[in-house]
């Protein structure tokens, strides 16, 4: 039977998604304890990984399982398994050919910036502190820059051994609005795409922020955006600002 | 000159606000960095204590300094010296007279459960998590018994050291709203009066719960209530789902 979960997770203590020899990962404790209740290794497949300290508010992933478990049973089994900071919030059962990674059709995250003098202690793990004034009507209009379909080499890790640079960014705002328990304006960059290169979100955040501080013109991105020169990027935003929000299925 | 400190903290890692030999506390951190910076030791003041594990989105403090800071600077000096989850949003300069927690003259409380089957990590350390299903309207209703001056006895900690145990429940509701980030029904008491005992508010919410939960009726609240019999309450709910949300002044 294979199996779709829906899982969060608090990324501040993991590192990151993928499995490694003597880290905590979140593939790797999902891995450690359905292997338990299966009896046997499995594999979980993830929708894609996220890195060191990204978070997630409904990652996807598949898991073929011989053992008859209902899905009620199978999601309270793992997350009695778990630490609190990683909770499989719901699991169905999933047509055999489902593959969380194979099947995606495109994913959504939010960046989010506390922009205040103070950084709130209740965000301090889920977003990156921004002191200075951000122009976010500047930085929202500068967005649609990155809409389309383009090889992302500027704004991914250098070392991506992705084969194919090229993605489409189908939605790209940002927005600020006030959260009464920081005392302050969160501004939530939500970006979707069909699919995203290591570091891509992050670079073009970091992009963004430079343009809401007033320091890179549109031009610049543009240039950047369709010549891929990586020096004309921005500088690689934080990884805890970052949260994985949605995966696209058919 | 007399300061007045706004302060937010993550009650997680503390011991409480009240300082104690040997543990960490809000109020011992906070004397420990600000007489460092004043070369002297110094008394800082709170409204009042909150209990181990227990958040503070807007605690007030007030503290008296000889050296001639500006608000700003003190607020950089302080928050330079402290962890994250503690931090000094505002410091404004108070008359003399100010004391935080004698001119107080009530505070607002918010305790927030999460209903659902599954508890989101982003919520573990701020919220309750009840699985069971909560019946908010009657909770509401439920609420309105507290309103007035009583004595509170049958709703605070046996041990409490209060002399009068008389104080007023000036407001209170409970609001439920989905939370996209815990994919699931947050609901929030939110509790106004002049005053509130040892363990009072977690022990309202607590008996609230039951209410919610059908396994209390509205005679036995109003029996406790004015009878102050200490077996009608219900169980005190635990800390972490408790914050200190605002501390009126005149």
């Amino acid at each position: 039977m294979n199996f779709k979960l829906t899982i969060q997770y608090d990324g501040t203590d993991f590192c990151g998604w993928q499995v490694q020899d003597n880290e905590r990962t979140v593939q790797g404790e999902l891995q450690r304890v359905i292997s338990l209740l299966e009896g046997a290794e499995v594999h979980v497949a993830g929708s894609g990984r996220t890195d060191s300290g990204v978070h997630a508010e409904a990652q996807i992933a598949s898991v073929k399982l011989s053992k008859p478990f209902t899905s009620e049973k199978l999601r309270a089994a793992i997350n009695g398994n778990l630490w609190g900071d990683v909770r499989i919030m719901n699991v169905e059962k999933a047509p055999e050919e489902f593959h969380a990674r194979f099947s995606a059709k495109g994913k959504t995250y939010v960046y989010r910036v506390v922009n205040a003098p103070v950084m709130s202690p209740f965000w301090s793990r889920y977003a990156h502190h921004e002191s200075r004034p951000l122009d976010v009507a500047r930085m929202n209009d500068a967005a649609r820059l990155f809409l389309g379909k383009h090889d992302w080499t500027a704004f991914s890790a250098a070392n991506s051994d992705a084969e194919h640079r090229v993605r489409t960014v189908q939605e790209f705002n940002v927005e600020s609005r006030w959260d009464a328990r920081a005392g302050a304006s969160l501004i939530e960059f939500t970006i979707r795409g069909d699919g995203f290169l290591r570091y891509m979100v992050r670079s073009i955040v970091g992009t963004l922020l430079e343009v809401g501080r007033g320091e890179k013109d549109f031009d610049t991105i543009q240039t950047a955006v369709v010549g891929g020169d990586r020096n004309l990027a921005g500088a690689t935003a934080p990884a805890h600002g970052l949260t994985l929000v949605k995966v696209y299925y058919e």
